[in-house]
């Protein structure tokens, strides 16, 4: 079975287990999400950019980023799970999607800008 | 392969033939994260709660939901990638945590406070 | 002096005598916001959608929220400030905007979408 | 009048003029102020660090990220309206907090870090 699929399931068994469904609905999925999301920003908002990530494999703060990411994910594949969404489909699709976007000879060395 | 393997592999591929390396240090991935969950927070922003799960079945706003899901995915795959993490190894771990710190018996149909 | 220009001012006090301007680059405080109304979320994540304007009335919560909503206001003054951006003026000229783009009587109780 | 205080009452007349208190609960309008907060980071997400304010100076950026922070400020004014809280008062208790907090000989050049 998919990463993805058995974590789902997991979370799926988890959240049961404890009766949460009733917190589940999609817009208070998206605050826990915004939360941790917050949380990982508060790890790296002070660190100098150019130095962040050598300075992320200190052992602690390699801990406690791995720890946030793991929250921003699980909480990810449950509004997906709510949703009725295959995430890595639509992850496959989205990423096909952008490979007809930006084309590598237009793109090369070039972030596509967002006004 | 696994999901998350299969993508964190396509996703570094996609910005190699891009030459976007560059642009992907940990701070300047969170906040195209942060860009990404907020496309996801408008397109619910003003669904009413008890209604916003059902609402997300139509399918452009499932259709919309999925690609923002997608984009927060495949951010959040780089930046672990960036950093050196196993994203399905932290997300195990930090279930088994949670599945440890909240007992079903003392947490059931109660949502953890953070004050 | 109004409150926003005073604020701005004690904010670049506070930075200067702590000598934290080396930190406030843009994209750090963007992080440093980020941090902020994910912690603003997190007060409010799992309470029912219909009663979380009463219940932030009780003292404990009405407190912790007015923490967090000063600490995105004075980031975002001190980024304003950073950035060489009036920002009483930007709010004003933004909600003139506002007021023309949605004329209320073809927005009237209709929410704008965000697709 | 107060810069906030006008502010508020303006936001106040503009959502009343087209009956949108309804959608005006809290967790939809901390989903927002995330929805602005992200495009606020999708501006600034790939300029190098180290001259992300320099380039914000150029004329169609700064009049970007100006309509940007004027979002988030205006639905911060909202939110905190909507759960009467004095806006002003709470950034000049939270400055006062942090000005005891952080005394600027143990916390000179040293950003206080959290984990």
């Amino acid at each position: 079975m998919s990463d993805l699929t058995e974590l789902r399931d997991r979370m799926r068994t988890f959240t049961e287990e404890r009766d949460w469904d009733q917190f589940h609905d999609p817009k208070s999925l998206i605050l826990a999400l915004v939360g941790e999301v917050g949380e990982l920003a508060e790890l790296f908002q002070w660190l100098p950019a150019d130095t962040a990530r050598d300075r992320a494999q200190e052992p602690h703060l390699h801990q406690r980023t791995g720890e946030e990411l793991a929250d921003v994910l699980l909480y990810l594949i449950r509004l997906a799970d709510v949703l009725d969404i295959d995430l890595a489909q639509a992850a496959l699709h989205k990423l096909e999607d952008s490979t007809t976007r930006f084309p590598p000879k237009n793109f090369h060395g070039q972030a596509p800008e967002k006004h």
